[in-house]
């Protein structure tokens, strides 16, 4: 059973390899009568895209999509929705030399070993090019979220290698090539990535995406939790190592005493939690932070193995991002919209009156 | 769409709230000719029990498990597999104050908003009790995976509070009620958790989960990666706020150069990935840590709401656990028996050749 | 990926064999706030019971249904809902002999085949005693549906062997032991089973259900239409081997201007189509028939081969229903309901205003 | 929760209106290391395309098909494939006319309904031509089954109106424009379906599929049996309205003694379970029926209601088939392949060693 779609009512089929015809996809479940265009996509596509400053790879992949169906006159039809993006730029030749050998920390041995063949040409189905079809479906989700719930999605880069963000300004966000919701940190920014390129190496960094204006009541327990379907879709985004929800990790120092937030007739007073209880949303901001490794594609020498299991030196040439977690950042978005997307669909399912639009109290607490 | 079913080719639906009348479940999917017995299932459920250390709750839980069918003579039958445990100590008495009242940082809030109504015996089906089931079922998972794949699994506490454990001996784990694989942090550990229960407080905990002699091939990208479905299974733990997979958040700060695994004809040189790449598993030791917040229910008085959203103040009586992230490494455990069950049949049902027994190099580092 | 769950958002998923402890299974999905008592799904598992004429079994399989978790207060809270039938009736040695032998027409080669061993007794998995589970599931879907939409469920007998039924009145079903709707063949009916008794024989029989009061809209084209879902239900029926919609086999003779059902301002003028268009119900009767054969365990003698290959007699002992159709019409009945209730909540998840209770025109012509 | 996916582990998720730009889909799951190519799919795309004979409609649909990723150098890769064919011809103005009325017969009111809007232009989403991209799909699993197990499907037309066919000969269907197998009946064929072109109405028909050289062990009790998914798969295809295995309704008359298939050391003497016992398939010769109404597109004069609810009179106009069962027999086959070959694969998930290729006893008896 192959795991190429995403979630249980609105669901996302994709499909297309890095240097293949094309990447597609089908949204399946999206109601009836939403207003659609492919311009309310590419907003999202274009911010995913290489090549949109120097601090992403120069590679150009240009991606527009079409729509080829589930759309009547501008709104939704209630039927499945055909999602087409061409593959232009295909230079093969870059990747000619990785047919035979495994690069170090890609999914090149584990493809090959997986399913005894693998399209090597750019990492094939491995590569995150194929999230292009995510942002592009997640953007969907973001519009339907917006209008009928009111719920809008912030992803932002929280830290780059040891460059920390300390201020969260949302309107900062799109105004930098960084997704940095912090001005005093840009200057900073630039520095260590003019470096790093230098030196030929690529370095991780910390991701965050936190939705307001949350409905209470998304999640579905005890195995499909809000937190829990949220960080699988992190975990299952490129690079992705770490995933936390509120808090995370800190709780471990944490006392009860200090952690539980508490309700109070205006709302909580506080966010530990980011805004999940027993695995359905509370109402607060929900607050994801996640871990995204370095790309092992650097001009930095290293050992591995061909195919043929000899030792050999490898230094991966072509054009890659020093820093791939700048990129994730609409993707964490997208993938943040079609879980809650989904949870939105499958709450509305089981619940008649849906009191996910009207919380007891407000929210307030972010 | 609610969501108590786990897994997608091998399957686990599970039903029952603290204080009803029995805990369940049906497990599809389990290959037939499997020797099983009450016995096997027995062994997890009586680690995950409370009662069994002056550090947990003093509550009698006698978690005894039937196998109600798709056994037979013995073996399993490839039919789907009833279990069955009953609640017998139901003090619903200790949990009545709680009837018109949100404790803080548990699930009575949203329960009561996304439904419109609770069972609000000691949480109903948002109490950790309901993982009993889970562990039952992981044990079927167990012991498939150990006997067919060789597949050990291993949890343990890694970190409670300050307290930080440095090295791993699996031998110990069942040795000390903290599951502490590092005997030097015993007598800390017994330390800590005495002035603990005296102040009436609660902490949270890291817990690890390493299973070892893994198979390579195992996950399903794009979206049903290992990882992912990982990081959800273990999101989906009751107090766990955070994930990782091998370095986890570390990856923030570190460099292509540094985190990538070397492959040599004699295996990996190092583990940075935690034996996955591109969401396929690699041979290497799998490795998983979370974190898990301490308690809300503890003895130290808080302020929260009543169901009429007056203001209230809240002291949680009843038996509970300072440390609920000790009781969650069984389950821990369980849940990642139950994700590398559905992944060796799931790889098995699209692989003629199950190549995920003979890697191409041995999985040496851990 | 094994086949024990039914539905897609109200699932059902369930255990247990024909002399095994217990039945049970795991009704997840149902909406909070339905009132549900064991007495609302005892009525049908006492209409399905075997032994309450002499037409049918003489065993004794009082199938007691408990209710073990997901109501509280006697309401449903949204959370899954356990049940279990406790088997008492367990005469093993009835069935001893077929323990190395595959009885004609039987599942006992099928599952000796796939499973490479097989819970003999009774038929184990394969037995029609597991279908008492889908009807106490199906009591909770019928609850909701009448009580939520109104809409009400009819199953009865209208063919067995040459014994054709001329008409229909509902309220006749429940009064007679063949849940036979025309009194004029009463008689008919009781002379052609005594003859049939006598001669160790068995007889198939016809099967329809109806739903009147039908919501327009119900259905998921392209592949989940309303229709196909029924005949996949009802084709999971034991002994069913046909399954017709509306006219059925009857259109492959008909021309168009004859099947087409006219619509007009006052509803639709007849009903060829059987209350289905294009996968989807237009507010019309839904008519549904089934063929069920003649149960193969009879006391006729019989050749057939037992474990090792060899070929023998058989003569099916023990006490077996000469038509096992006529018990089958609860089992249609609830497995209609479940397939309405899964759709009824999918149809919600996707539009916002459930269209599907205020039809257009009336659904007039049954 | 839409229904846009088929299948559960080998899954194939379409999208596409009947004038829009493109039909498409994902088809998920399939083994790596088949090969194949867009010639392998064409094949049945033309059998199935209209134009292809007097008797079927002029359109000229041009189904060529596009495998966008999936395939390397020929062979499957394990990722999921991406199904491509472009609409060429959309006369959109045959249609205009339907855009503020509901055809009888049709999905238009359903949908309409249903959805609340609905692409009126020749149907859209519920018109058959849907149906190309599930006999694309097909061919994918028509190859593997055959080439890995030997399995061979034929289709055919077994009634056309008064024409019933008496003998089968699987080397005539493709050679004549009715996919008839019984050559004696060829010119009452085209005598009958020249007569009613004239009278410009239309007429159901009957369809067999026989899958040959099956595997015994194939489907997945108690709900997902391998009859009950055929008979959901046919039911879904346009126009169906009746589903039968092996002797189908005739049951309803047979005797136990006269309907059991007895076995002997040699294989099954008789085929009167069209090859499935207890949902798993017996290695006989698997043998479904299907019945098709009459299209509903007919020039003969019919009444109807406009979109504000007014009695109006309709004219169906535009090229339609007079009988759409004959263009199903592809459909059919397709839909029978995809069943069968998600049911190799979930069985071979679960069962170590694929039983199923190797039974206790030949499947003689056809």
């Amino acid at each position: 059973m192959a795991g190429n779609t995403f979630g249980k009512i609105f669901t996302v089929s994709t499909f297309g390899e890095s240097h293949g015809i094309a990447l597609g996809g089908v949204v399946d479940g999206c109601p009836p009568g939403l207003e659609l265009t492919e311009e309310d996509l590419q907003v999202d596509l274009d911010r995913r895209k290489p090549g949109t400053s120097r601090y992403t790879t120069a590679r150009r992949e240009d991606d527009e999509v079409q729509i080829l169906s589930g759309v009547f006159e501008g709104k939704t039809t209630g039927t499945s929705i055909g999602l087409l993006i061409k593959n232009k730029d295909q230079r093969s030749q870059d990747y000619s030399n990785i047919a035979n050998r495994f690069r170090p920390g890609h999914a090149d041995y584990t493809y090959q070993q997986k399913y005894g063949l693998r399209d090597y040409r750019g990492g094939g189905r491995s590569s995150a090019r194929e999230t292009a079809i995510r942002v592009a479906a997640g953007g969907i989700a973001k519009k339907y979220l917006e209008q009928v719930h009111g719920i809008k999605i912030h992803g932002f880069l929280s830290q780059l290698g040891p460059v920390v963000i300390d201020t969260v300004d949302y309107s900062l966000i799109n105004e930098n090539p960084f997704f940095c919701p912090d001005a005093s940190k840009l200057d900073a920014l630039d520095e260590y990535m003019r470096e790093l390129k230098k030196s030929g190496d690529s370095i991780g960094a910390k991701v965050s995406v936190v939705a307001t204006n949350m409905p209470v009541g998304l999640g579905e327990p005890v195995f499909d939790r809000l937190d829990a379907d949220i960080a699988g879709a992190m975990m299952g985004i490129n690079a992705v190592k770490g995933v936390e929800v509120g808090d995370g990790f800190d709780v471990v120092t944490q006392k009860g005493s200090e952690h539980r937030d508490t309700l109070t007739p205006d709302g909580f007073t506080s966010n530990h939690s980011g805004g999940v209880l027993g695995g359905i949303s509370t109402g607060q901001d929900l607050v994801v932070h996640m871990a995204l490794k370095p790309t092992s594609s650097i001009s930095v020498p290293g050992e591995t193995i061909d195919t043929d299991g000899n030792a050999i030196e490898i230094v991966t040439k072509g054009r890659h991002d020093p820093c791939v977690g700048i990129r994730a950042v609409p993707i964490a978005e997208a993938m943040l919209a079609l879980v809650l997307m989904d949870h939105c669909l499958r709450h509305r399912a089981q619940n008649e009156a849906v009191q996910c639009t009207t919380p007891m109290i407000p929210g307030s607490a972010k």
